[in-house]
């Protein structure tokens, strides 16, 4: 355990260690189970009941009520950025309106045009996406099938400062790196998702919250997998789950409620966190240059640059004496990201900012 | 440990206990790593080594070659039913052909059939699906995209007795529920898939063994995911993978060639196992009924009925008492069905046994 270092991965991401302890000492035998969770059936009662307790502690989190469902399955976001459209574009009267905040919003938009005709309503690419729009600059489409955002771009570290107001249309959200991180108004939504392995669990899940009323327009004429309503109907036991990262998923979600005390308190500590780091940034804005607008920087990626590749190259490499790792950002962006999920802990951020001053004063 | 149980699901199933514990042992911390398998980035030095050794491990079971890749994939075998007929029957000049011997080819030709055009070559519903047709009897087109069949009907409990000759179209098989549990002649099989939660590891990584001309042929016009060839083209990486899972994969992968000896040695295991209680199935032939013909009865899925329900139900109660779980038959077929992968000791089959035999000398 003390060789566990400080890391600042993209995702797969820190896990809080309560939970990874946790699940280490039950992982051969489930109490009262007999076997791993990795072993059960999943039509058993102990699995269902994880299941349910997991989707139960979603919503809870998530303040979503009768008309929401939770549901946990395969294959990322990159999946999401085809089932979305396959389900609501195909047929659709109008084009369904993407906002482009970044290298993901840049993807989904790509696999939905294999799928049908989308329209890019706004893009940040002019400012090299170091920002979201202002709800009064988007013309949108009340007509649209969906609008859809990306309320977290990792890789350029820019959130939506809110939850947008966008209109008629059903809102449709990648929140996979930024899910949990606050309160989030889930009545916006049409359909938001997030592949775990950021903010919510290990990867190999992705976490769907869908309104009711949009599980009843699935596309019956694709592949099964590919639809919502199958998995809606069979409680995301349509096909065998990935089970181990559905109770993973629980006990994150556990974690945020009973350890941390809710996703406002949640919110609180990652404005501690973010904010030691961009006031190291601010303070020394002569040696580091933040990537994204002040009003738009994340909570949860930090992106950065320094004043030559050469002193990066330094940076990451005497972070990494200091068991700070995984600081080197992508390479659509360069520099540095530190990704502080809500896992990170702050002794890990307050390390970090520490060193930046450091490495700031002897090299800036 | 000592309250683990017999657990002859049918999937997700046991795993090997030095497995498990190996997992265990490291859950919190991968050595060298400083963070668990669950945190680490799939673009970490140590995840890259993690996958390209299950790759290696998978490929020298099978002894698949340089023109085979392996894949690690999300969303389970019911994916691979939309999938295979997305990448390969959409656009062909003739029908697939499907062989159907069981519950899970019927399903696998519903949803291609809402791809694209299939026909069933061969189907063993009149005799509810207690065999594996004679390859004698297939009037197979050459001509077809590809010839479907399921090498092992988890829930019928029949298995091919050796792996056919199906003329010249590929040949794309569901080995689902007996990857592993026998030599394979890979060079038989364009494409070879298997959830892991049977014989290979846990529930959310699927493995497809494919070869590289199939590769070629993935349809572009579909969401990216369903593509095969984008996550050949990225060694399984193309977007994130399900790392838990091929961990574990590797893990089972590596005892299955040490500590067993590779896939001869496993068939003789198996073979020692699945006839332990076929052989109590035919010393008790008025008490015990199998239902496969003795010529197709599955290494992996040993399915009875008793002569009454109520003697069903009495022995699910009693076998409970002797720790031998999850022996309940699928709805579909009624009565027993034990599972018994690879990693279900021997000892947990003779337990069974003699279970069995005290069950019918006291109620037969």
């Amino acid at each position: 355990m003390t060789d566990r270092v400080y890391n600042f991965s993209a995702g797969p991401a820190v896990l809080p260690l309560p939970v990874l302890e946790k699940a280490q000492s039950e992982l051969t035998c489930l109490p009262g189970a007999g076997a791993s969770v990795l072993e059960i059936s999943h039509r058993s009662k102990t699995y269902i009941e994880i299941s349910e307790q997991a989707e139960a502690t979603v919503k809870a989190l998530l303040g979503a009520g009768d008309d929401y469902r939770v549901l946990f399955l395969q294959g990322g976001a990159r999946l999401q950025f085809g089932m979305i459209p396959l389900n609501f574009l195909v047929g659709a009267a109008a084009p369904a309106d993407y906002i482009v905040t970044g290298s993901w919003g840049k993807k989904a938009v790509e696999e939905a045009r294999l799928v049908g005709d989308v329209r890019v309503a706004w893009d940040g690419k002019a400012d090299n996406y170091d920002r979201a729009p202002k709800a009064s600059t988007l013309g949108l489409n009340d007509e649209a099938p969906y609008v859809y955002i990306t309320s977290n771009e990792t890789i350029e570290g820019v959130q939506f400062p809110a939850d947008p107001n966008t209109g008629a249309a059903p809102l449709v959200c990648d929140a996979s790196s930024d899910i949990f991180c606050r309160p989030t108004p889930i009545e916006k939504y049409g359909l938001l998702f997030a592949c775990a392995q950021k903010n919510a669990g290990p990867a190999g899940v992705t976490i769907v919250v869908i309104r009711k009323e949009l599980i009843e327009k699935s596309n019956e004429k694709i592949p099964s997998y590919l639809q919502y309503k199958p998995h809606a109907d069979n409680d995301s036991m349509y096909n065998t789950p990935p089970c181990f990262g559905v109770y993973m998923v629980g006990l994150v979600a556990k974690w945020l409620c009973d350890d941390i005390g809710g996703l406002a308190e949640m919110e609180k500590i990652n404005r501690r966190k973010s904010q030691m780091l961009y006031d190291v940034i601010d303070a020394h804005d002569d040696f580091y240059k933040g990537h994204a607008l002040p009003s738009c920087r994340s909570l949860m990626n930090v992106t950065f640059r320094l004043p030559s590749e050469e002193l990066e190259a330094k940076f990451l490499a005497e972070a990494k004496t200091r068991k700070l790792t995984e600081l080197k950002g992508h390479r659509s962006v360069g520099g540095m990201r530190a990704s502080i999920y809500n896992a990170m802990p702050e002794a890990g951020v307050k390390t970090l900012a520490e060193f930046m001053k450091d490495f700031a004063s002897k090299n800036g």
